[in-house]
């Protein structure tokens, strides 16, 4: 048997820096936590913003926090379709030669140059987890789930290292094709 | 290496029994082929309706011909959770059991008792096409598709008999999960 590992499921979000958090909800403005996620140090926020594409809106996506050093939009493939944009597989600080995208915030916008992205499917590990799953971090690995639409996801990255912790991230096109609640139970394949 | 054969991507759609077509479209109308599709007989039309669920409606969604003997709904479950309802993945026409939905087309309304389902993933084969991958209507096999979202996708029906002609059906949610477009190329794993 393979390491089992819980999947949170990402629904369409986004990460800001400083000064577009400033611009988007007001000078001086900092994020409002309303939940910790399973990734230590990261959080759910009270802010929204809306995401314009050439061919629609994506209303009301959710901040995550902390601010980061870079502004990252993060899409399922057909939120990105939806809203009339190709966003490529990513991992997670990825960014050069994606594409850009408007954001719409209270107090105001922001007209991104890159920071698209559709995220590139990942398990986070801290260290002992990661040596209990005899994998280490930058692995690619394949991941099964059970159940009527049982899936091996292959190319799964591997996160690991302090401040990760055991779970696999997909987004919601990944979810669905697999019939996924949050807190299902993947499996490494070796 | 196992037998490959060319996804078609189902974005949601419906299949309309005679009577609905007339209350949506009006008194004496009969659908309108636009395309023909890969599986012998079928059609897309010119023919749209809006899909309405408790918590939103999808617009303008194709209707898929000849006409049936009952009216069956297929989204994927993106588009289920979008106007919130939840529907079962079921094998097309047993709708037993499946929740109802509110259909508006140009020239009335229908309100279904039962019909939306999340279409059963499913790989059509003539009967000359299922001697040669070695398989036969109505088992379940894996298919396993390549690139940077590789996926297997396990509990896959095979339809075979007169009438089917080569083509794995995967729904939009199933398709950007793999990071697929029309045509891709899918393997039966033995």
């Amino acid at each position: 048997m393979g390491y089992k590992a819980e999947v949170g499921l990402s629904n369409k979000h986004l990460h800001l820096k400083s000064e577009d958090i400033e611009t988007l909800f007001g000078r001086g403005h900092t994020l409002t936590p309303t939940k910790d996620l399973k990734q230590p140090g990261q959080f759910a926020c009270e802010e929204k913003v809306d995401i314009v594409g050439p061919k629609g809106t994506l209303k009301g996506v959710r901040v995550l926090g902390p601010a980061r050093p870079e502004t990252q939009v993060e899409l399922a493939m057909t939120d990105a379709r939806a809203i009339g944009i190709t966003a490529p597989v990513r991992e997670s600080g990825k960014l050069s030669g994606t594409p850009g995208i408007k954001l719409i915030g209270p107090a105001g916008e922001v007209e991104l140059d890159y920071g698209a992205i559709v995220a590139l499917r990942h398990i986070h590990l801290s260290p002992a987890q990661a040596l209990e799953a005899g994998v280490k971090d930058k692995d690619i690995v394949s991941i099964q789930f059970g159940g009527e639409r049982g899936v091996v996801f292959n190319n799964v990255l591997v996160r690991s290292g302090e401040g990760h912790e055991s779970e696999i991230h997909l987004d919601t096109d990944e979810g669905n094709a697999a019939g996924l609640n949050n807190g299902a139970l993947g499996e490494i394949l070796k």
